[in-house]
């Protein structure tokens, strides 16, 4: 018998002293370079590395050989074979212009004007729209503004017109791409133009790319088009897409379009005004796919995982999405391997991800979660994303579970800003200073997790807290979707050495923050998770789906429909919280109480799923049914909250809501149960 | 900082030498008593305690006293308010032969005569299906067998009868009740009566009760006619039935038949030949119920949890089912209170467990397995379940989760026999003689576990590692069903005394039996579960459900079938368990290793349950789909390869098999992982 580290120990500091207490923080963060970082981002930007093609998988044998070479202890490629979707290169996809006799008198481009510097490069996918229906539907066209349900909504009943057999067009932007194809099929529509608006992708005051950052006018985006609701491939929803396993027929297969979808330019987008042709020949095809997989092995608690995973595949270059993550989380490696080579191990074990086929659905990230479920829930501590570290130039911005709001505040309080001007201002005091929180407390911004990256099957169908970091926009004066030439040709190297990071200290700060919480996650005896963040934000969250219902006070009378229920837990959920972190303070089983923490995120997993989205399980956040980007707290409750607008029978509908409520009370009940002592 | 126990330790032995190492497992055996389990016996059916009725609750808390005094460290009651179904007291339930004017010309017995010495005891439920429909047809009258599957198969094809608008009745056995009932509503009949043929309720040479054992000719079976697959509470399926839960109305409910069903005895059924009326005015009612929880905390895992559990609710008074293991129950709260006041406190913590309403589906169980289900999912080590502890005179029975094999052999080895003439025969050997598991080893044989009680939840559900034990008669001389006394009213502490168990010494041997099982899964430093048996087991289930669709080889060629994956995976997960438990043998990471011997049942679990059963999520073994009592391995691919033969689409059906294979096959090589060293 050895000595107990991990079961029974009494720390000097609480919970946060945790921080200051790893001698080797400082050097880990201050290993993490600007022009290692630059180089990482070069050196896997060259090519276009499309999910499923030759170079995507070199780039996986070169990530792979490195982290080796940067002193992981084991690195190994993981393939699973999933439905992907490329373009027919013999036959091109466009929409034309039909006359009346049925002839195209106006075809819209097959290509973007490739950059500076790339004109020698094969291989560059034209923007299409993964996964859309093949057909040549041929009729009149109508505008939907952002195809938003909204939008559709207003068509029919304010205006009257029925897009019944039409072919609708929509501007991107505000909602994730598949919502509004989804939205179209259900308006009855036979086939959806997505053109990227000026208004939406245009930055005042910017030239188009190569002498600014805007998108030119012939660039488009690309996009999967799928309504996969957390599904990961297509035909094998809830198991991982191996040899063995079962795969459902096409038709059968999860979140396919059954029309035709394709994304333009602006200036094709004036042209069309009347009747058009589609001429989509694009191929869905199962494809092997390559995760990379690297670890360090945990010193006393080898059972116990955090994990940092980012996408690698690109729609072309990848400058920004996703190499800028890619190249960041590369640094992380390095930094860690050095301080592996000084003699550093981390308390518990590190998993870093490459993943393969994000654009496609993220489906690297959910094959692998599907194949190593039964690991992850028991032994998941967090799970921090990484996919593209930059998209504007003005602040730090996080979106994560309210667990680790404090840890958050906490690291970036340590780490310096990388505003010219602001040497010796924390990164913490500049992103207060340009995003404060104002409508509730004096902090900065922190926001909810939504969808559209490698996240989701780890927080919303397996319940590990997660959390993502990157720089960003000023969202009050910056009114363009994303960034302008998301998706495009137009996402090279240089775009983000000459305009996003000349320096890349954004980059490195970005590095800083996402590698900083691995390790603090990994290293530190007590887990820095924080259960009176959480019911700070369930106390928040309940309010306002409160106020939804409150627009309707007649009915709730009427149905008896009361959040009372809700409250009541979480008031339990906040006395629980409270006594636990006191508990914490004179502890002396740490593994007993870490477990206690670790499993506060999965205890707001119901297994029975959303209503229709078995795999989006967590009862406090999911993706809004209406637009897979952003997250919707009490997602229930809202879904049924929005249906009884269009509910033909109210009563169901309310019963729905109180239904929604009860089982919203009863999971933070029971997550309250989870923090009290377990025996 | 303080010593290591837990996380690092050497032991001396390896893991089946965990059971001598505790000094106490022997006085702790000792200790229960036969004298002391007629007592509880006696003292606990008095009077009738049906779930729900004040009398219920009175035991219960006469319980919650005594787990006190024997010195628990809790016992709480635990309410739930679920639906029940009870006749109407003003309106009694019978069946009536009618003539041709629709006069009624013979009646059913309202009542079974009441046995001597309870003739001044008032509330005896009469016989009566549990949730049966109300109303009162009329019409001819269809024997259906048993009601099985295969029974309305060979009636409606061989003898081209159908049952459609007529009331059936069919004999009680062979399969659930309630299987029976959901068959005869497919088949669409009005109304459905059953009854206990002599040739199933009655032993050859015994006298019937009060002379013997046997069911007198007006004795009939109470029981409820659900269909729940494992939803518990059938307003609150999935969650826990507490005052803010969301119910659904009686329509919504889960399980409840359409029909009226009523039970009658053998001296009834005989006159039972032609057109019949039902009058059945059985009411549904929300109802309270009262769980006695009681806790023994972990010395050093608190948040380890061992479970025993059995029901104490009876139709009447329970003298076998269900109070024979209660009283178990009792005794074994009784001796482990004895040690704890000498000094022992286990190492992980004990639940004791009184369960009220598992007469109306499991619903006490249920509702706590749903109420805790995150903290029982990262935390319970083993159910042990303590349904009624005899059923006959012959010898030990056991079912089990494979995982439990090896301990049950070992632990009974400890065990004095108690049958008359076997002084110094284990309990071991004496099972062995009885009952050899001639097919495939030279052992005593364990079953696998069905469903019928509390366990479900637990096991079916939650993936807890389970087993129950009890005494049996001899299954090749003795043919009838359960026992023939079973739910009458004839079920008495006297039935017991005199002829089950008249030296109380089988229910000591069962006793000791449940409690070694409990301590040893609490106390011992490395968990007793052992991985190799369930790596034997599985391939043992795996032959047999190949086998089962090699009886179509045209098919599984034409649909390109293959068991392939399904034997490389039990071959996977073979070479893993073997591996794993030779590092327990210089294991120094105590936690980690018996955290993947907990979970390893849970590696298991499909959260998108079984088709069409949600609630039953386990993919080796679930309750069968025609008989709920039945165990299933491999219960996925056994219905879909049940279903090509009744299926129009013979691709689909087989599509389908496939499906299930690939399930199977990922289940266990997902499970083989888990026992790998985790980093």
């Amino acid at each position: 018998m050895v000595c107990a580290v991990g079961w029974f120990a009494k720390p000097t500091h609480p919970n946060t002293a945790n921080i200051v207490s790893s001698k080797y923080l400082r050097e880990f963060l201050d290993e993490m370079q600007p022009d290692q970082i630059r180089e990482h981002l070069r050196k896997f930007t060259r090519l276009p590395h499309l999910a499923g093609t030759e170079q995507n998988l070199k780039y996986a044998e070169q990530i792979m050989k490195e982290w080796q070479e940067f002193g992981l202890d084991s690195v190994e490629m993981v393939p699973y074979d999933v439905l992907l979707s490329y373009p027919n290169k013999s036959q091109p996809n466009y929409i034309a212009i039909v006359d009346q006799l049925g002839d195209e008198v106006f075809n819209t481009s097959l290509a973007e004007p490739v950059p500076e510097g790339y004109e020698d490069i094969s291989n560059i996918v034209p923007p299409y729209s993964a996964f859309s229906a093949q057909g040549q539907p041929e009729g009149d066209l109508v505008y939907v503004n952002y195809g938003r349900t909204e939008d559709f909504f207003q068509l029919e009943r304010e205006m009257g017109i029925n897009v019944t057999g039409k072919i609708v067009i929509v501007r991107y932007g505000r909602i994730f791409r598949g919502n509004k194809v989804k939205n179209a099929i259900l308006a009855g529509a036979k086939g959806i133009i997505m053109f990227s608006d000026p208004a939406d992708y245009w930055a005042a005051g910017v030239q188009p790319y190569p002498d600014g950052w805007n998108l030119p006018g012939g660039g488009a985006q690309r996009g999967n088009v799928l309504n996969l609701n957390g599904a990961g491939d297509p035909l094998t929803p809830g198991y991982p897409a191996k040899e063995y396993s079962y795969r459902f027929s096409l038709e059968d297969g999860v979140g396919l379009p059954k029309i035709p979808v394709h994304p333009i330019g602006f200036h094709d987008a004036v042209h069309l005004l009347k009747k058009v042709r589609m001429n989509i020949h694009t191929n869905n095809q199962v494809t092997r796919i390559y995760n990379v997989i690297g670890r360090i092995r945990g010193a006393l608690e080898p059972d116990r995982y955090v994990i940092l995973g980012g996408h690698r595949d690109a729609w072309v270059f990848g400058g920004i999405d996703p190499m800028s993550g890619a190249a960041v989380v590369h640094e992380t490696v390095r930094s860690a391997g050095r301080l592996l080579s000084k003699g550093w191990r981390p308390r518990r074990t590190i998993i870093f991800a490459s993943w393969d086929a994000e654009e496609f659905g993220l489906l690297g990230s959910t094959e692998w979660a599907e194949d190593n479920a039964k690991l992850l829930q028991e032994r998941a501590v967090a799970y921090i994303n990484a996919d593209s570290a930059i998209e504007g130039m003005y602040t730090l911005r996080v979106d994560c579970t309210p667990s680790l709001h404090t840890l958050v505040y906490d690291l970036t309080k340590q780490i310096a800003s990388p505003e010219e001007g602001e040497e010796g201002v924390s990164l913490y005091e500049s992103w207060h200073k340009r995003d404060n929180w104002t409508n509730d407390r004096d902090a900065p911004r922190i926001s909810k997790l939504g969808s559209g990256s490698d996240f989701e099957a780890y927080f919303i169908r397996l319940g590990i807290a997660a959390g993502r970091a990157r720089y960003t926009k000023n969202k009050k004066t910056e009114r363009y979707s994303s960034y302008p030439v998301y998706h495009s040709v137009y996402e090279t190297f240089e775009i983000v050495e000459k305009f996003y990071d000349p320096t890349f200290r954004r980059l490195q700060a970005v590095a800083q923050v996402r590698g900083g919480l691995i390790f603090l996650l990994a290293d530190s005896q007590l887990l820095p998770l924080d259960a009176n963040q959480y019911a700070d934000s369930l106390r928040k969250y309940a309010q306002s789906i409160m106020q939804l219902a409150q627009r309707h006070p007649e009915e709730m009378e009427t149905y008896e429909v009361s959040f009372d229920s809700l409250f009541s837990a979480v008031e339990n959920f906040t006395v629980a919280a409270r006594d636990f972190h006191v508990r914490l303070q004179t502890l002396n089983r740490v593994r007993v109480m870490n477990d206690q923490l670790m499993y506060l995120e999965r205890a707001f997993i119901d297994p029975l799923g959303l209503p229709g989205r078995p795999f989006y399980r967590h009862v406090i956040f999911a993706p809004s049914s209406h637009n897979k980007y952003a997250g919707e707290s009490f997602p229930g409750i809202y879904d049924a909250l929005f249906d009884i607008e269009n509910s033909a029978d109210p009563e169901k509908a309310w019963e729905e809501v109180k239904r929604q409520i009860s089982i919203a009370a009863f999971t933070i009940h029971a997550a309250a149960m989870t923090l009290i002592p377990p025996a």
